[in-house]
């Protein structure tokens, strides 16, 4: 299945994407694609409706991030080879885990706002794995179970905030709109290999991130149960498992975000997200304006 | 007001203190001491009501963490001069921010569980701050319009997870029972000095930690308006605001958590909390056995 939450930003309701690709409301069956919902047996019931049965959603409607009630919005750092090589970092003996703060998720097709005082905003096209079920201390061969779906992230990271300003990554990882989650939350039965998916990042149209699932160092079932080790798992809960090369940072000279640039963002399978970029103080000239800001 | 959080883990009610001390339920006034009853308007309606007309609680009601719903769980580190010193760190040009997993979240005497293979877990006394209204970019002069109230934090770390495992400290930081909260959200209408309350922490009846909030290197509305410049604040966040000198790792030589030890977390006009050790295969043997584990 193919799930998405659809509506205004703070009010979305959850809905599938039927064989045609069409839009489905599923408002009526399921509160939200959220705690409980993301259940396995959740999820089963959802398998069996008819969706051709479902509201049909007008062209237009906006979609939100694919997941809802997200309390903890856990990032792998450095998680492939060629990656970390471009940072100039050594390859992580074991994951590197730092923290999205949860205010960040934003629709998939959302406009990215950089920070305030920000001149190092960076893109990172990332497979995002959402928590299904409760994991504590599981073992990565049975990892898969606690996973209701996998979607696509852009780990939006502020490289100055990030590891110019003391302590942890933190501080340039969570601004506002730093977490476009979706289009789809896609169930692991529609994904042939989570391990052979590639991946692509294009900015103005020029291509800048080409990668695949397969090189990464840790997979999404040792990341799960890696995670799961040091903290307890709860549905909703998403885990952004890392970017492939050609983040900004890593160019000669380095390239960063500004105003009016579009990102598009692919996996094998996963859709796709758009997003138009806007410097702080014009998204807030537009909003006193009145102007569209989306 | 001291506003508290009662009944099973999980599906706890809102109530408060009374005069005399006895805790009152406010389960017939307040969904929950979560998200909009953290609103300004809900603390005046709240504080409008006379706490004797309210139902007395039974004796040996357990309280659970003073604030539900908690998305964002952040953390700042070394902000005491002193214990920055006691742990080797230099004093930060500005604050360190990590993440507590919000799962770890447990009331103020809920037994702290030793992780699975943790050998080196430290207790750390904190005063943390409750957000009541959404926050962005917020000046340090208003900052405090956006706290709902302050509680004491026990900020339990495990220091090999937090320095030995590679990246950041989160991976000791957010263990399941590693952040107890309360007895009691207090209001700031009831603090008399937030920049001149006495903190400590006794185990096994022997002081550890001494310390007052005067001692800080950032106080508390700039530490609000500093995380507010990073990510946005919404009600229910909780950002705890360091520890003073005495945790475990700083001792010579450094001492840990062991089964059985107990904990007392004090700070003034906050209450106290009062947490039993275990580890992890004590606490699955007790729970097999059906005995108590708390």
């Amino acid at each position: 299945m193919k799930l998405i939450r659809h509506g205004a930003s703070g009010d979305e309701k959850p809905g599938l994407v039927d064989a045609k690709g069409g839009l489905r409301d599923l408002s009526g069956t399921l509160r939200d694609i959220a705690g409980p919902g993301l259940s396995r047996e959740s999820l089963d019931r959802l398998a069996r409706i008819d969706p051709e049965s479902l509201p049909l959603l007008p062209p237009g409607t906006r979609l939100g991030p694919c997941v809802g009630g997200t309390r903890n919005f856990v990032a792998i750092g450095l998680n492939f080879a060629d990656h970390a090589a471009e940072t100039g970092a050594a390859i992580p003996a074991e994951p590197i885990i730092f923290n999205k703060a949860p205010s960040c998720i934003v629709g998939p097709n959302d406009t990215v706002i950089l920070p305030k005082a920000s001149a190092k905003t960076d893109w990172e096209v990332e497979l995002a794995v959402v928590i299904g079920a409760r994991a504590s201390y599981v073992h990565a061969n049975e990892a898969l179970r606690y996973v209701a779906g996998v979607c696509i992230c852009n780990d939006l990271s502020e490289r100055e905030f990030q590891m110019e300003r003391g302590g942890t990554w933190t501080k340039g990882k969570g601004c506002p709109t730093f977490g476009p989650l979706g289009p789809w939350l896609v169930t692991l039965d529609e994904i042939p290999d989570l391990k052979n998916l590639s991946m692509s990042l294009d900015l103005n149209g020029q291509r800048m991130q080409t990668g695949s699932t397969a090189t990464m160092i840790f997979d999404v079932a040792q990341l799960v149960a890696y995670v799961s080790h040091f903290m307890m798992l709860e549905p909703g809960d998403v885990i952004t498992t890392g970017t492939p090369p050609g983040v900004g940072l890593g160019m000669k000279p380095p390239r960063f975000l500004k105003s009016d640039d579009e990102m598009v963002l692919r996996i094998d399978g996963l859709g796709e997200q758009r997003q138009r970029v806007v410097a702080f103080d014009d998204w807030t000239a537009k909003v006193a304006a009145g102007e569209p800001t989306n």
